[in-house]
């Protein structure tokens, strides 16, 4: 079993990936590809009047500001364009593939946060009414149904709250536990960049391996939203997969190229 | 077994709908809904610098041209907010449901029409680049599956043509060919009109009763939108589906009202 999260940066080749992927399960290999779309989202907003809000918090990360109407505009592209566009590509290769969302079968499921603490001009400032919240358990009964009878999910966030509300989650640390519910032998995560560099404007200073023992050190080379990847990478390996990879969305046969240690490879002890 | 085929025009309660299905479901009814989004559509094109093209077949059905871009309009809307907001609310209403286009497993497979002839300001002109065609065959495996194991397929359009490509196809049409296919007791069609009406503009002149032989006769009365509606009905009754209802999405308890005979029924001799 190989869980492969694409990203949703600019850059990414879909039709790539899903060539590719559909090679590997002609092979005999099962998996459950995750995407994002977080660049296209940002495009649907300015045109729909409504530009996104990037916010950090005071733990540093950085999140997408969701309102009802943001939720909604993150769904049309994350649930709509994206996914069906890569189940369509997928079908084109002979893939019977499944779209679905995390709120779909309830296999995401977590706490909704809906008032955050963020760090705005430095300063401090709750934002309230926020459809955001992380995967606490994943329901792998609809996931399993469609590995067994010969179909390929294909997940996106949202994720669903405990009371049902839609909620946008780090599409990142859920593929990370799904691939440890799922007991995945690999974890690839694909995006615009060739995996984790110690010099961002560098692609040539990529780290090849990083030991398990001391992925924690390595948390200082990730900026931006490679932090969330590394932290996903430390809890899948922590919750018994094997292989994480941080490899490159941009490249012919970008899925293979991982399997075969192209990019940041992360190996348990 | 019963199909919900519910519109996407102005002034339909989609809460309504979503309330009142768990109650079915619930009293161990199973059912897939089917729905549509075409006000929406409309609304996002505008704001999205495309506005939407209706254009009248030769045969005198109306329709939208679907060039790419409009197609992944179409499912951003169909398949990202509507589709992932009905599962949202079946989830709060304790369904769990799971949200599918007719691409995902192939469920609506059909023929694409890249080209169609219209008819324009009274003249013929031939249009290109369509992504629209019509559902020829069902595949039954997934709504089987999930419902065999206790989810509610919620399915909307596009279809998938037999090369892989995304297909715009009508609704109420699809939502007929699946009624047929499952061999359903009954397919209700909810819009934001009572039922057939003898006079558009005049709702007490609703239709209570068709008689499944005289079905054709009553094609005259059926305007725009619900021609294709009437037709989906008989091609629905003559596949062996016992009784299809017409009726109205706007009130409270639109199924269980259907159900009961609220609308206009027509029921196989």
């Amino acid at each position: 079993m190989i869980v492969v999260k694409v990203g949703g940066s600019l850059g990414i080749k879909y039709d790539l990936v899903c060539a590719d992927l559909a090679n590997l399960l002609k092979d005999g290999h099962k998996s459950v590809l995750v995407h994002g779309g977080s660049a296209e989202t940002n495009l649907i907003s300015e045109k729909l009047g409504k530009p996104p809000r990037m916010v950090t918090s005071v733990s540093g990360y950085e999140s997408r500001y969701t309102d009802r109407e943001t939720l909604e505009i993150f769904e049309m592209v994350y649930c709509g364009k994206m996914n069906k566009g890569i189940v369509e590509e997928l079908q084109k290769n002979g893939v019977n593939a499944v779209g679905l969302s995390g709120m779909d079968g309830r296999i995401w499921e977590g706490p909704r946060k809906s008032a955050i603490t963020i760090v705005e001009d430095g300063r401090k400032k709750v934002l309230r009414d926020d459809f955001t919240g992380k995967v606490e358990r994943v329901n792998l009964e609809l996931i399993h149904l469609l590995l067994d009878h010969g179909f390929t999910p294909v997940l996106t966030p949202p994720a669903i709250s405990y009371e049902g509300d839609a909620i946008n989650v780090d599409g990142d640390r859920a593929a990370a536990i799904l691939a440890s519910a799922l007991k995945a032998e690999k974890l690839i995560i694909l995006s615009n960049v060739p995996g984790l560099l110690r010099d961002l404007q560098d692609e040539t200073t990529l780290i090849r391996e990083i030991p398990s023992e001391q992925i924690e050190e390595y948390v200082g080379f990730a900026q931006g939203r490679m932090k969330k990847k590394v932290l996903g990478a430390i809890e899948a390996i922590r919750a018994g997969v094997k292989e994480v990879v941080f490899a490159d969305a941009r490249i012919a046969h970008p899925v293979t190229s991982a399997m075969t240690g192209r990019g940041t490879v992360i190996r348990r002890a």
